[in-house]
């Protein structure tokens, strides 16, 4: 082994005997029957326990996450437990592996833009100037903006305006969800037509409210999917789907080939 | 395609173009802002949104599962962000696949042993009877009884009392809790050890309680363990770990070749 | 840290800043250019490269395993990719996830079966006796025997004879082979139906006569069809059918709560 | 459903009662017993089996990643099958997936880049101004050029003069491995130190030559890793690692708060 050794460190949580202790709070003295699931989430993300606000506003963005339905990451984790059902935390991980680029990367990426954008021009810029730039930026490059239109909830998100709104009562209606708002309105403006921002651009601004970096957004995507993963997996116990979806698929895809 | 076609049918969310239902419940008007993530998955799994106690004894449970600290499910999310910092989606897939048979496995086991002895012996059977039946079969089968003893916590887990509290204070302390005290009691007097009930024991009794079937209480602690990998990911980002662990084990392990 | 440790030592390989070895082998000079793939496979499972019979055994039973077309597997891999377009990695794993016990499980069940009676019985047992010994053990418990008949390909699986007539033109068509036809002729009379040896039946069969350890031989299958899966997300990329698959499963398993 | 439905369609295989079909070749007839691993591989990319040139030359490049010792990757398969004994093929998948950007993804970059330049630039551009350009266009992102120095292997990577002299040797030493040198000498000119190519490097411009698309280069090392992950469950089994390597980096990640 190397002379000079790295240390390695965890702030996350230890443990003896008798105690188990996460994020400096005792397991069983102080979390176990006081704190909720969602809060737990949120002091492992900040270090912390939230307050009552911020608690509200977490928890808001987090369940939004939980359960689109049939989506492909669920097929995905229905199929994996037709052929693994030794393993049920594989077929939630198979589940969880589609939530890259196109689904769980989209609150990432409006996230890293928001963040970004205000990290590099300072606390006097102004934010349209921003959302001005960001628009031209990405309309130069042929990208679409993260965050903005859905391919079914149009024309509007109906999730993004009660997001907003629970950030808003809770004080978190910053400058991240207006610079999102502001986006959204010279986006509109650049393109002519309506591009109103959509669920997960409205989660990526309110989690930069909540000082959750950018790299780890797609995280709050990740872990609250994998709630909704184990309730297909119970679902498919008792109304299973993957069998007559292969069945399918595999007929109709070689179809071709065995009538030639 | 086949003529008989098996109906695909899920019951778990739809959406149109204005409205995203959840479980029955419209995502917006009645989740979003007003029902907690732990509710949430309480709502996912048994198809109605919890009582106060229910909600109580079912967060209990899930904050129990999220962080263990140093895990080799924490190690392996970290190493496989180090070779795929692309996807943190697929980092905490990998921490999630170690959470099989000897981790969140034995929640499940638990669990089973519980729902089929009572399952099996009707409404009358006596518990005690029920519990030293379980322990000659497991006895005898030279097993280990799932939800018993732990390796570090002695002489008892911390957890269990707390859980077994909680569960109690709400009214859950119903006969699969009993069954699973009274086999820690048998097997104390079988093994001539004291072999208490541990974590993943107490969570195994009392999500039978909830009617949570055995066959997805795994995923319990899968859910809950997406979150401890998300914040596992994060400290890496700030504090990392990967490339050092990788340095230590290439070369001791390597160590008797590269001399030879 | 404990003052105990235990040492950690691999003997796979092992690298410099001009060489690199593989299982005692010059990767550059004895490797490269020189050794297939499948004898590189061979190599590694084994610590030592394959006579001409022995590599024309391993690969015979390695291609068989590399693509089924659209199984479970291969279409979860798609929707995986579809999600994640930037982690192929995570695509080829999502698959991979699904050679559980149903799939890749069969092999090593069969390897198992085999092994583990061979090992018990003494070199000097009667194959017959032991034949019927599994078929009655396996009838009692009401399971079915891993490596007999087969769901698609009726009365026989084309490849088993394939595969056994490989084996015995190099030399490998020994106990564990005769073993397997022994129980497939026993179930057959026992159940009064035909039950042919299937492919698996053969690979474990087969595989246990390289003396590969049951516990290893899923692995046979996994290997090979990683190497499928690639193929699958390569046609995906000319042949999408991921966007088809979701929305055609989520309409149909939406329809009735859409149109109540 | 909709009306409007995509047809599915695969190319890859497909089966009857007593036929299965590979790529257009009879498994039993014409593949089983008839052709290696890595020629099926080369079949399941490219359509049809190679010649015994391309063979030679994707052989090599395949050999050459199977196996690299105690990688990240590894030592999170062990870890996952340390949790869950149950499923090695979640083990393999859990090592396969660090196999992301900074391991097999390089392979990709490589190929990425000649192929795209090639593509662009069309049959008469100069392949030193190709590189040239290159160079130029990285220096000026800040951002290193895939392919190119290893962190290890210095001052050249031993792998590579073999891979290009397999290349050479069997009618492959074209365009593409041209530019990727003529890249490394304008880039050892342009920073003023040695740039060699690496192994990924040779890779990625071999697998051009074999008309690989660069999508598709990180399958390689996907591919290929799964058995070198396969060969390292099998020594977990024999000479496990896991359990000691999370006792020492638990003890020592969690020591300063024991110890405060």
């Amino acid at each position: 082994m190397s002379a000079k050794r790295k240390k390695l460190r965890s702030d996350l949580a230890w443990s003896t005997t008798d105690r188990i202790v996460v994020r400096g709070h005792d397991l069983v003295d102080e979390l176990i029957g006081k704190v909720s699931l969602g809060d737990i989430a949120f002091l492992e993300l900040k270090g912390r326990l939230p307050t009552r606000k911020e608690s509200a506003v977490f928890n808001a963005i987090s369940v939004t996450l939980v359960e689109h339905g049939m989506t492909p990451s669920a097929i995905a984790a229905r199929l994996t437990y037709f052929g693994a059902p030794e393993s049920l935390q594989a077929a939630v991980a198979a589940g969880l592996l589609g939530m890259g680029n196109r689904f769980g990367g989209s609150v990432e990426e409006a996230a890293r833009t928001l963040q970004e954008a205000i990290e590099v021009s300072g606390p006097k810029a102004s934010l349209r100037g921003l959302a001005r730039q960001i628009v031209v930026t990405y309309k130069n490059m042929k990208q679409p903006i993260a965050g903005l239109g859905h391919p079914v909830h149009k024309p509007v998100d109906p999730r993004t305006a009660k997001l907003f709104a629970v950030a808003d009562a809770n004080g978190f209606s910053g400058k991240y969800v207006k610079l999102m708002q502001l986006i959204s309105d010279e986006a509109g403006r650049s393109y002519g037509k309506k591009l109103p921002v959509n669920a997960t651009g409205a989660i990526g601004a309110i989690a930069s409210e909540l000082e959750i970096p950018w790299q780890v957004c797609r995280g709050l995507a990740v872990m609250a999917r994998a709630i909704g993963l184990v309730a297909h997996i119970q679902e498919e116990l008792q109304e299973p789907l993957a069998g007559e979806i292969w069945n399918r698929v595999e007929a109709e895809s070689s179809e071709h080939q065995r009538s030639s």
